[in-house]
């Protein structure tokens, strides 16, 4: 039995999220179907770092699974993706020790949030990006990510759904890559609750627009909860970007 | 009353191309249904350049409409908008007089056609590129390329269902746009037949990976006969680009 990690990259918008649900079309069912039919049958368990929601996308999610079959390491990127339909692609294949675990094993993760910005929507954008087309203003929205940065409880901006209890997470960078016409966000930490990403980009856009004042993040989370934090943006403009390993 | 000439862009993938067909979603009856709802429940009929087939795209689609409205022309665009789908935008409403004609007016166009030459897809493109995963020749396609260019009949270039009698057009430019992992072909002419532009791609492909020799264009040409050109290209690799008027 080997253990192969790999790479894959898939455009949410037709799925119901990552994880197996029953009667739903979902990115862990595809991985099971494609690798099951390799196995002529015989089933075979995925493992991803973590979910994704509904309409989120992955331009690097990393799963493992394991399997007897003797396909070279070369060939299991080809056929793995010939077995999957078109919105999924494997990126890299590589072999690992029995040991590895995609979820366990993970040290952080990289989030990338887009905004469409302009006034007229780009019907190319519509499933790829959150279109607001309402001024926001930069420096407000910036001064507001300072105080996102660092180890905090994120109970405010988690949703409150969330069943986890230690809701303590290191955010070690909140970047703007580009601005102008098309914000992205950089999210960069050791962990993300629940909804995290897409409550801290609703709130930053509050921020952008005049609603909430930047100064007043701080006393948000400190409140540790979910009604005092901004709107959920959407789920189309979020992508899972990067898994770090050691 | 008073005519509106629009520049529009949609994503042709879940429309059943430009033209209206019963009990079809299609780009025209979308366009025709907002405006009706404007003009509160009275039929508003829309004309454009030309059609464009399912899953085909535009940047660059012009339209026109009447209409007695009294909306000043800096609204438009928004009322318009509002009353779409997010995969139609308005990019431009102008004021014409009444005697200009979408189609009639049109004295050129141009079509790109984007190929995603990568050996494994990107999902993020499989509606808005075609994916071909295998070696293709440049220097082939360049020399099969300045064949194209001039005055034709393109009967061996149309589909065998073309109704039109005169199939003669000029292309004056075909060039490629950019080179390597991302192909793309940009079609300037005075006018296209139906599926042309697909089925000239589809050849060009089949050039680049040797299965049909540059310099046998001339002849398929001069045959006006579609058997003898090359496979029709799939639709979510084209957009029209550009309208031309005087």
């Amino acid at each position: 039995m080997k253990r192969y990690k790999c790479k894959i990259s898939y455009d949410g918008t037709a799925f119901h999220g990552y994880q197996v649900q029953p009667n739903k079309r979902t990115i862990q069912s595809e991985l099971e179907a494609a690798l099951t039919k390799l196995h002529k049958g015989r089933e075979v368990k995925v493992t991803a770092s973590g979910r994704t929601d509904a309409g989120v996308h992955a331009k690097g999610q990393v799963i493992h699974f394991d399997s007897d079959l003797s396909i070279p390491l070369s060939r299991w990127q080809l056929a793995l993706h010939g077995a999957l339909p078109s919105e999924i692609a494997i990126l890299e294949v590589e072999e690992v020790t029995l040991d590895f675990h995609s979820r366990f094993d993970a040290i952080g993760k990289e989030y990338r949030y887009f905004i469409d910005n302009r006034k007229i929507r780009d019907p190319f954008q519509r499933n790829y990006s959150y279109h607001f087309p309402y001024p926001l203003d930069l420096d407000r929205i910036k001064e507001a990510c300072t105080h996102f940065i660092g180890e905090y409880d994120f109970t405010s901006f988690c949703s409150a759904k969330t069943e986890v209890v230690d809701r303590v997470r290191t955010i070690y960078d909140l970047d703007i890559l580009s601005e102008g016409e098309q914000l992205v966000f950089r999210f960069r930490g050791n962990g993300f609750l629940y909804n995290m990403v897409r409550i801290i980009v609703g709130t930053l856009i509050q921020v952008g627009n005049g609603e909430i004042r930047p100064d007043s993040i701080p006393g948000i989370l400190e409140k540790r909860d979910r009604t005092f934090a901004g709107k959920t943006a959407p789920s189309q403009g979020l992508y899972l970007w990067k898994v770090f390993y050691e």
